[in-house]
């Protein structure tokens, strides 16, 4: 059963970008920190990041992912992974108004202005797998319409003190969560799963 | 040698009390979910509180301490603690102003007006033992200061969506951590400890 996972690396303080973000500079100052357990062990740019060991295995689950749905704000910096996020994976973008024209020539890339609707068309396209969700915003909406089923963390061992965080803007009630797993990565990275109980 | 170690628990979006907080109702709206870990197990109130298994450990850590530090924010809801948080160990009360009149009867308290001072004194006073350090304020001002040696956090495996956060007006300066344990209590309750490099 395909389930939608939440994967994101925050600081230990809740930050996913640091301060001063623009469109050019989507991680904010110092972002880059949060991501560096994904190209440790690979020595190299993001093209080809394999990193090893714990973090190694946690990555390589978030690569057999079977669909992305992410927000338009977490893909326009990232100039909409030129259209494959990896494997050739179908693509949901949580967005509304008219997608820009260079998307014409990404044909995994699908718009969608509804986060149930994302949802669903994503677990759909997944073929078995699991839906892979990135950005706070889409998070939020997903929470709230109670179409997330799961999150993936990756607590980096820092604190930001400011930026954009994980977690602003959701409704003020109780969403209780299992924890279903804990893995120490390497970095003092913490790799936390928990379901969404409903 | 004694060291500082922050004390909190925290959802997993980062608050340590619910929403609508007064000095009445400390916990804010629902906040005492965040605490229900350290009662489970006893069968009864706070007065005799005793976990068991994990949570027993680590609770029994904290009891262990030998010297609080605290901000007056958080001890006026907790009425001081009638004098006492544990086995008469010396407890410093960051805040400014006249102490309230009530405390002239618990020796075990001191008013400090510096948080570097309340460290030193606290640690001073521990006998060798680590120090308990309690609140968002005198965290935020510890960390700045540089004077915070540790962090204890009992992560809930709940999302608040509002309320006071742990980490608030930090300084927006990167501050790295070690991860030096993880362990995965009862009831979902992960207790993730940090070193704080300088």
């Amino acid at each position: 059963m395909s389930a939608t996972v939440l994967d994101m690396s925050m600081s230990l303080d809740g930050f996913i970008a640091g301060p001063n973000e623009t469109p050019d500079h989507g991680l904010g100052d110092g972002g880059t920190r949060l991501h560096e357990w994904v190209f440790e062990g690979s020595g190299s740019g993001p093209g080809d990041a394999r990193p090893t060991g714990v973090n190694g295995r946690v990555f390589a689950e978030v690569m057999a992912t079977g669909a992305v749905v992410a927000g338009r704000g977490t893909v326009e910096p990232a100039g909409y992974w030129r259209g494959d996020h990896h494997d050739g994976v179908p693509i949901f973008i949580l967005g509304r108004g008219e997608p820009p024209a260079e998307i014409g020539g990404w044909p995994l890339i699908t718009f969608v202005d509804d986060v149930a609707t994302a949802m669903r068309r994503a677990k759909e396209a997944a073929g078995g797998k699991d839906v892979l969700v990135h950005g706070a915003g889409v998070a939020r909406l997903a929470l709230a319409a109670g179409v997330l089923d799961e999150l993936e963390l990756h607590v980096i061992p820092v604190l930001f003190g400011g930026g954009r965080r994980l977690f602003d803007g959701l409704p003020a009630e109780q969403i209780e969560l299992e924890r279903t797993r804990v893995l120490e990565g390497e970095g003092g990275v913490t790799h936390v799963h928990y379901r969404v109980r409903r």
